[in-house]
């Protein structure tokens, strides 16, 4: 692909949504990327969550888009730290995922958030995605926190 | 914090943009992330791009989201594989990212994407994200991509 | 730490091993890190091994090396792999690891590894490494591996 | 593979080194990956080493074993984080690897390690392994240590 091909890929600048982007509120990557979550189960060091693929969040491969997948391990593994009893929200240390498989629009899948560890000042969760019909693996991450206030980071 | 808080926060439904964000267009989340990015510098195997950390990528600690982060990861990295004459986009392997320090609203910040393999099947880049006025870096990924068809996989 | 003690830890010249090391045959670092591992439970898409972490494969701080626990990851998560029926061994692409807990010299651990994904073209796989005395996770390791031949990566 | 010869291959029981194996002293992990590693540079964040890679530390497909790459990202990037003044070695919180290309036995590589980040708790190096002769990268790792006494951890 040549190097204008590339540049007008990335850069979305006088796009049709511009004005619309740019005036969005603080936050909105939020409920942007959370809209439609449902906790189908919670107890200490475990959430389960269903969700809907949106058409919001799809890649232009038309299944759930990584960066999405990868901001859903952020947010649902910050919540299971929560049930933890932990007192702060923590920043985030480090993020992994693998994509196993793709997930259409429409599809349902089951997002399962487990603490792997919960201590003072380190919290390790892992986030399983699976397709509700098939059972089959979409992706597994992982997300570690500093669960101390960042001025001691 | 309680199992009902955690529900709360988990679960968006209901809120004051649930109208706007369930009838955004397909594939929304790219100007949401990509918007106001800028390509600085691109070759092959390198591309640099500026960006002002927007409100709208904000998390709740007002830095920059870690799923935003993680889902530039994606995007800018796939960028510099297309500079190497890459055929295809492919999909996702593996994306991680490890958060260095907090970008505020408005901070100006680097992201510089290299190759460090673009073979015939799989790619691997990684990504620096640095504020421009301290050289920091903020965080730090790397992104693996199977470029056949995802049928090959 | 100054300079000259760092070097003096890394170099390990002219240490009291010196000859022994440099004669070991091709190939050593499996059975060095492998030795003692049993497996329980073998089934498709599941191997299940125990383990006895023994003195050769402690770190400064008595506790199993992490560079060791890697090497498993690699290993345990290998053999998953070919219970799937893979033709090849395959190339690593990527391993990660998240260390949760120390494990003595003695302490006996359970190794258990899962296929997460097997294709046609790559495979991945997830690790766990638990103390079977009290239950607790010690690691969480992934392994992605390339099936085909290298010279089409 | 039948699950037989999966379990000779992981059971290194009544091998050739059994006895050896078994009566290594305490730590040997460390002088059989690190003996050879020659520290060409060294200053505040950085560590440059030479290594050539020995007949000992090679996989079955006689290239440079990944759990040795992996426990050279744990030697190594502990190394740097010494010349930033830690006080203490700290303990792992989470290393990952990218293989990027095969280092063959008697191949010159360099293994560069930089500092990302070293905070109070926290510290993260990054990992480079080249070869000398073409420049090309072998692997990339990070690794994430916490620098604090275990028992706050």
């Amino acid at each position: 692909m040549d190097f204008d091909t590339v540049k007008r890929l990335v850069e979305k600048e006088g796009g049709d949504y511009e004005f619309t982007v740019d005036s969005m509120p603080p936050r909105f990557i939020e409920p942007i990327v959370m809209q439609g979550l449902k906790i189908d189960h919670i107890e200490r060091g475990l959430v389960v969550c269903s969700f809907t693929v949106p058409p919001r969040l799809l890649n232009t491969g038309n299944t759930l888009h990584g960066g999405a997948t990868a901001a859903l391990v952020d947010i649902v593994g910050s919540a299971v730290i929560f049930t933890m009893g932990a007192p702060t929200t923590g920043v985030s240390v480090e993020i992994n995922v693998s994509y196993l498989s793709g997930a259409d629009v429409g599809e349902e899948i089951e997002i399962e958030s487990k603490a792997l560890r919960v201590g003072k000042a380190l919290a390790v969760v892992s986030v399983d995605f699976r397709s509700k019909k098939t059972g089959k693996l979409i992706a597994q991450g992982r997300h570690t926190k500093y669960l101390v206030l960042p001025s001691k980071m």
